[in-house]
């Protein structure tokens, strides 16, 4: 696998990687599930119309909803249960908190207020029998959110996380979920952003330290290769 | 301020922040604490010797330790509250969880086991009477610790973050802290980064959506001008 | 105040009590949030049809629902913030976890699963401009949701708690509020349960560690000499 | 098995209770850990000397210490994590937090002061190569500390409570416990309070709700019978 990041590397940093030991795999464990972020049309926009949507990662979020869609379609085939989170603010802004003071509050039906028509799901992915879909107010899927426990239920040791935008809302769920000791999987092509740097560094920084990032075929093939469970 | 990002943006990257009016400034509320995150000497090493310290930020890293001390002496001066983490791993292992499948148990002097060397805060920083020590665990000063009930009991709205790393334990702490509805404030030069590419782009990843990285002068300035608190 | 234990405890628990100096008053902080634990249809049930609602606290969660109103009336006039949880189970039970264990899936339209009667919020309350309504799926009002954030927002330090069961989720929401050192007051005519020894001695376990145990005049005095602030 | 709570109930109460459908078996999973919560000096004083020990459980607690030690006894032999809970105050107050409005801070070497006698754990338990001991800040053994983790990583789904007190530490990480979705086991002769009432209303309470209360011999049948794990 060909790495976003490998161009943006020196020698120097290559040394201290290596010096440390760093970006061992952790691999797969016994039971996955897969945690879909915010695959929200605010953060897709439409061909041609980006401009509309102010929170659009555009064309390379559109690219990866395909892949999402095939991560969740192998997923819910063996077994492995999916948990799709949505971001929503409250119209009245009153549940945004400090975020209001990074962002206006955008009172925009193409933006992530509750009720809008950027809020909905994308219409590619289709939660099964048993997946739960929840709102989440902050990056994390597990901030104030009732993920975790979700997951212990279930016996889940390893979920493999796609959706948007990487250096925000994917990279916060990873640090959650690597900080609960779940082994923790990025499938490199069902991941976006809307900034190119932001994601392939965010990608590099999370392989070193708390995911591992692989190929979605990586996945897939593992998926297909579980005796049926659920 | 110049950042140590800008160099690395194209102009579509700073459309798409136009479009979407990311990264505006938070500011400093009532009350502030600074919490310092692994100012350990496992972290910024020796001088002509960091070969010898496997997770050695280095240079940086040593530089970056005067800021701190200065952020700190200002904070102590003024009644602001400081908050120091330690991140220990038991030297058997058995607290090491997730971690270990990322990076070996390195059972070296100069690594951050319980006891060691380099688990030690650096010389420079004096926590003060009412400044709180503690061992975290995990990359974010909240995860697993009391962090958050101190801040609540002392009325905190605003925090300081300063230490290492910019990309790992830095940037976790600040997807808490804002998560938390605290304002975040990231003073450059009073953090650091053994990749200096992973530095940048976090700096930049938090600024426009989480944290105002501002310079520490700005920070010394609000504490100098606070009538004192404590 | 009379208390509804003093006449189940001993000289002993007494001479106990004494000794170890529990049970002094917390007392109001600087800033007032108001927590509404619960106060939907399927715990109160209806006058002279509890057998047909399965967790009706029957009479006395009726009487308890004035004086929760009165509460909130009270906050919303002196601009205090006032939060309410709505526990709801999904219909298909995939969101209730470890409790299916100890409860069956109660298929009717009297408990509280989503969308159902028993769902509903008691028409006696109405959220205020400003007020939040969330679900939560654990006895604690901070258990897997976003209310931790909103309080630190407001820059709350204490909060009046009301709402059922006493011995249920308004003891798991005082444990949480107490260890996050918010300040904890339980106006003790506002909460019910539907088990009366449990009631009692829920309020005398928290009077003496977690929260003051008030009644309900008490609050509504100190609301009504608060300065308007919202 | 008789309970300590039967006495206390009327009819009315069993009738309530039966329509709720409350109290059904969680049963032990597939792996099982235990939790010793604040099986230290200071909640136990020593024989004939309570009255200097301020927060001694007294009788009660020392003839649960010997409970507590069979339980961890059976769980070390069996393979099965123990997980060892401290309460400490630092001497200077600095993280007591709210709690200082309930409780003074008492200056006391039989009290939970970091450093003290009171402070140490019972010299009847044993930590085992592979157990974990930890210092929490607050009643459940979950709160501000990295112990959800330490679970998640081992894939423990039970979890067996013992120590004390019931209705304040023990209860607390009760509703924790059950509400990340771990089955809840509390073996009752090796929890204890220094309140009588109150230890067999709280044991009746998490019964009912939240965990399964059982006798000691169960739990070490259970532990016997596992095949060989860690």
């Amino acid at each position: 696998m060909t790495t976003p990041w490998d161009s943006f590397l020196t020698e120097q940093d290559r040394a201290v990687i290596a010096r440390g030991r760093f970006g061992r795999r952790m691999g797969f464990g016994e039971r996955c599930a897969v945690i879909v972020i915010d695959a929200q049309k605010y953060m897709v926009g439409e061909d041609g119309k980006d401009a509309a949507w102010p929170s659009s990662c555009g064309e390379i979020g559109r690219r990866a909803v395909g892949e999402i869609a095939r991560v969740v379609g192998a997923a819910q085939a063996a077994g492995v249960p999916c948990f799709f989170t949505l971001f929503e603010i409250d119209p009245s802004g009153s549940d945004m908190g400090v975020y209001r003071r990074k962002r206006d509050l955008l009172e925009n039906d193409h933006w992530c207020l509750a009720g809008s028509t950027g809020a909905q799901m994308v219409p590619q992915l289709k939660p099964g029998a048993g997946d739960i879909v929840f709102v989440k107010k902050k990056p994390s899927g597990f901030h104030g959110t009732p993920l975790l426990g979700y997951l212990v239920e279930r016996g889940i040791d390893t979920v493999v996380i796609v959706g948007g935008a990487t250096s925000n809302c994917i990279r916060a769920t990873v640090f959650d979920a690597s900080s609960y000791n779940l082994r923790t999987i990025v499938p490199q092509e069902a991941v976006f952003d809307r900034i190119p740097i932001s994601h392939a560094i965010s990608l590099f920084d999370m392989d070193r330290q708390f995911a591992d990032v692989v190929a979605v075929q990586q996945v897939l093939d593992h998926f297909q290769a579980l005796p049926r469970a659920r």
